[in-house]
């Protein structure tokens, strides 16, 4: 069970998610399991998840190479329940919402690029098709694809997965975001012009393929940090042709093997960013997917401020990446 | 040497602080001294700091108590150049600023807490005296207080120690906080009204004095977060007066004490946010101060969406810190 609830300082909405334990160190952060016997994620262990939603492997195989499962601890659920109970100034709304896991390996091991390369374009499918079938629900606002990679980056299990979540509020950060892409759109397009710059200058650029670019942005956050967008406009990640989809996923896979190689192997978050659920028109918006490794920790001025301290400039992090 | 750096997707400042060390490890997170012995914030060991800026003792002792020294890696300096850079749609600007820490004790301690409440009070003079002279800096726009306490709260030493830290610019996330606080303040004043229902309400209240309240709130981010204000308004933190910072030194103490109880001396950020330094009228905000325990991960949803998911409700949270 749980709430969304909104801040009327910050304007934010948060996610109430109810501990299911009263133990002190119930946000401990020793939950990573790396023997591959006990873990829920591999094959033969099918009967640890939830019943099965979807599952991918290459015509005629008989095994799965990637899997979708509900979240056996979701943030957010389907719920009878959708009230909006106001208690000015305070705000909340049932939890209700989509929270499934992308299994992306019968075997355990902890990247894509421990794999060959269709297990990434199967993932990328399974990630296209959820984002789908979550448009389709009744009440849903928002969804996103991401993936926690490490503990430090929030990864409770090591076996290499995704999840999807989808909410019936879209929140404010996002929508803020949009609002503003929209407006600035009326003089030109925010995204096409930070191609077109990103593209002409090529120094942050980290690799390429003929559809989509992954760049390591001008005001990066984080070392490392990594964009992908399409080249041409595209506002739907899951409308994206299937053939383009592999072509994608041949990219990101090899910018993930880049940024182990730089990082050794260290902790990071992928987001995939989609155009909300609602039928307005997102000519102004350009999907695209965000890497952010975890080799920096926020601390206060970051939390307090908003704004980064980045030790390492992107044009230098894009040329490591592209000579790994 | 450093810059401050625009996104014009996501329409946030970085600073670029260039990394002095070009080794693989160079972001690693390691660098947390536990032998006293080596520690350049101990008394003893003054010649490893910068020069001096400011000392605190209680009247007529010879030793320091607390120490203001500038940060010997700091992410902005004070820059001869301020040159606005443009390239279109990239925006640049020199990282000019001012970063410096305040040493809390001088002896190796960790906490506020390990000390007589004195120590406390003279680190908020401290803050106060160190805010009011960077709002008379010329050029400086914003000036943020912060204390890290833990590495995976972004601590590089353990002795207790807070930073200070100005900006030429007023980072985007506060200037759209402001704006939304001064829009929403032509129909009531959104801190006063947040006030006035969470002391009623009480269930997320953990401390209170005569003038500030200490309270979990509504929609807390994180377990047992912690929102500090005072009961009636005030938008500088720096211009209380010093009878009054050493009741909200004392208030924040407690509050660290049972914080560092219920999260087992878990990590910690503290943040205390005062207007910002241009001279506009700031009858619509309060000066606050925010503690986010750090027992959670921000994960790729959370990055993503800017939406946090908090397994402990604060209702919860505020009644485990008031038994404490």
């Amino acid at each position: 069970m749980s709430e969304y609830r909104h801040d009327p300082i910050s304007d934010n909405w948060v996610i109430i998610a109810f501990a299911r334990s009263e133990r002190p160190d119930e946000f401990g952060v020793s939950r990573w399991y790396r023997a591959a016997t006990t873990c829920p994620f591999c094959i033969g262990q099918e009967s640890e998840t939830p019943p099965e939603i979807a599952r991918y492997a290459l015509p005629g195989e008989a095994l799965w190479r990637v899997r979708v499962v509900p979240n056996k601890y979701p943030a957010v659920a389907p719920a009878s329940s959708n009230g909006r109970v106001r208690s000015a100034p305070f705000r909340k709304l049932a939890g209700r919402g989509v929270h499934e896991v992308i299994i992306e390996s019968p075997t355990h091991v902890v990247s894509l690029t421990d794999l060959p390369e269709t297990y990434a374009q199967l993932a990328f499918r399974a990630y296209a098709d959820r984002l789908t079938a979550m448009r389709r629900e009744p009440k849903m606002a928002y969804g996103v694809v991401f993936k926690n990679v490490g503990p430090e980056a929030g990864a409770s299990l090591e076996h290499v997965h995704s999840q999807v979540l989808a909410t019936t509020l879209v929140p404010q950060t996002v929508a803020a975001q949009h609002a503003r892409w929209k407006r600035k759109n009326r003089t030109g397009n925010v995204f096409e012009r930070f191609l077109a710059e990103e593209m002409e200058d090529g120094s942050r650029v980290g690799a390429q393929s003929e559809r989509f670019v992954a760049l390591c942005p001008f005001a990066s956050r984080v070392p490392y940090e990594v964009r992908v967008l399409p080249i041409r406009h595209a506002a739907y990640f899951e409308r994206t042709d299937p053939a383009h989809l592999d072509e994608l996923a041949r990219l990101v896979r090899d910018i993930f093997r880049r940024i182990e190689a730089a990082t050794s192997h260290g902790p990071y978050n992928f987001i995939i960013h989609t155009a909300p659920f609602d039928t307005g028109d997102h000519d102004y918006y350009y999907w695209h997917i965000e890497i952010l490794p975890r080799l920096t920790r926020t601390a206060g001025f970051e939390w307090g401020s908003g704004c980064y301290i980045n030790p390492l400039p992107p044009e230098v992090a894009a040329d490591r990446l592209r000579q790994l």
